[in-house]
């Protein structure tokens, strides 16, 4: 068995930076909200314990830790996760190598990607969340985005959810963001035709560019987000990708067609808002028959191999393109994070903190 | 071929009263949109035409005729059904009794159900929308409800949309009314926990008296449908048949369980408003996967041969109760369908203006 954690003998003891939150919080969260903080680490897993003690390379920014990141004493996190603890690592999806195991299925040197804390080294104490990484030569980043929770989401939420037919008409908000751009290419492999909408002329050019997006718009830049639909989408859609909520949903509402799907994977224009936007137009789902489905990645992780699989093969074979947004080191992952909710980042945000 | 449309001998001429829409309606309608006059029909089919003359026995009260009376410019109609004409007699499901036909599948004699005109007689021109009633020992009243468009969408809405499991919590609003009081007895049929909402106390007796509903709450009277929500279902919502959109609706998302079904049947509490209002809970459907989708009968019609054979055999069988409430005369119908928008009615709503 792999693992030195039954040994007597000690382990170097290294310095280990965290980001850690500072509060919970309400309404729009500030870097100020989190804090970095610097403890030890020993190099092996403490002895009697079945885990797996990681060095975290890549860190993952994901809108859904805002959820995490307020208190709900009820219990009733809208994420279905606990609530972030203050003073205490923060949580979410990383890439990292493993340092030391005393798991059977690990060993010292694997790549990995999963749970990991927002630090340089995390002791993973539930090891089966974490996944071996099976494309090594591809950029390991690619496992916090394309490859990894984003992706998959992307993917199962377009072919599980959304269910998508040759011809579509696909509208995808948040389009060049890490779900949103996999989508879109997606759904061109599928033979659909794909409008996308994100919140600055650099991203839309990109998405007509770089992604094949048959068109977009620019969001903030439209005084009518209906007005915006019918323009690039005359016929109607019939897949709503949504990754925004609020407005831009309540506008595509009014030109689903007979039969649309609307895949809801998240409402980032809402997470930050004490009183969220009231959404006017769901009526129009009883006369054209319309299905509004909500989905978390969590339901989808069986097809997680699969996925990886085909979308390694998309990459390598250039039928999809990634962009990503990196920033180096720990120091800069608080900013980066806040930097999603008003659509700083261009692509998959991600934390370089180290690179091997 | 039955008809006498193609003889020259000349057909008594009768009176016909009709309701008539006077004039396009926007907010809450009132009886003084509509009008009764009198005109006169050939009790024959016109020569040359391919037709069924009706003689109407029973006319039905629907919610969604409420969208045919306003006037849509853009053709969004939304209930995907052309707006009413000003002057003419409204339309709608009825029963009647062939007094003539020239279409080789019906004859003078034959009870049917389907689109007619809110009169006295109605020379339905698209014979194929008409239904013979196989059940004439039951009520024939029967079909405007149970038998009829509203009993269909119930067991069509519940069966195909909402997937009920044995054991599932389901909650049904407007649930005395025509559709309400079919899902709630088909939802015990098929062994789940049911609880109803309705807007007096004496419809909320009949949900638990003559109806089944293991629970059931009066919404006019409660400060917090939430808190009644939680109080009747604790343990939370795995359907929600929604007939009534709005608030109801919104605190029906906040308790649905993981992996629930809102059926979106209608929402009549929004028909008559300038501005609906604002959803603000849809964003549980994300952590929850819950499907909300909308249906329309339409898209069902070919469940109602079997539909008809098994609800005739719940009633037979005393394993269903009907509660109608007819009012007699084509004169009392402006008043019946208006009293729907405000929940005026016990049951069913219909007008009986023949009796055979």
């Amino acid at each position: 068995m792999a693992g030195s954690g039954e040994e007597a003998a000690t382990a170097a003891v290294v310095q280990n930076k965290k980001v850690v939150l500072r509060r919970h919080v309400t309404g729009f969260p500030t870097e100020d909200d989190m804090e970095i903080t610097v403890g030890t680490t020993e190099q092996r897993v403490p002895a009697g314990l079945t885990a797996v003690l990681i060095k975290n390379l890549y860190l993952s920014c994901d809108p859904w830790m805002r959820g995490r990141m307020s208190k709900h004493d009820d219990g009733a996190n809208p994420v279905s996760a606990s609530d972030f603890v203050i003073g205490e690592a923060m949580v979410n999806y990383g890439v990292g190598k493993v340092i030391d195991s005393t798991h059977p299925e690990f060993i010292a040197g694997d790549l990995v990607w999963g749970m990991s804390g927002w630090e340089e080294y995390t002791l993973v104490t539930q090891p089966e969340s974490l996944h071996k990484i099976n494309h090594a030569d591809l950029p390991l980043s690619y496992y916090t985005g394309i490859l990894g929770m984003p992706g998959l989401t992307a993917y199962a939420g377009f072919t599980q959810v959304a269910r998508p037919n040759k011809g579509d008409f696909v509208f995808v908000s948040a389009a060049s963001g890490a779900v949103g751009q996999v989508v879109g290419q997606l759904a061109k492999i599928a033979g659909c035709y794909v409008v996308g909408s994100a919140g600055s002329d650099e991203k839309v050019s990109l998405l007509k560019t770089k992604f094949g997006y048959d068109d977009a718009f620019n969001y903030k830049s439209e005084i009518d987000l209906s007005a915006a639909l019918k323009r690039c989408l005359p016929d109607g859609i019939d897949i709503y990708f949504d990754n925004v909520g609020g407005t831009t949903l309540d506008a595509a509402l009014l030109h689903m067609r007979h039969g649309g799907r609307v895949a809801v994977c998240g409402m980032i224009s809402q997470y930050n808002l004490e009183e969220r936007d009231g959404l006017r137009n769901l009526f129009c789902i009883i006369p054209k028959s319309i299905r509004v489905e909500g989905f978390n990645v969590s339901r989808f992780f069986h097809l997680y191999a699969r996925f990886e699989e085909e979308m390694a093969g998309y990459i390598k074979d250039r039928k999809v393109a990634v962009v990503e947004d990196v920033v180096e080191g720990i120091e800069s992952a608080p900013a980066a994070l806040i930097g999603l909710f008003s659509g700083k980042n261009v692509g998959k945000q991600l934390v370089a903190i180290a690179r091997a």
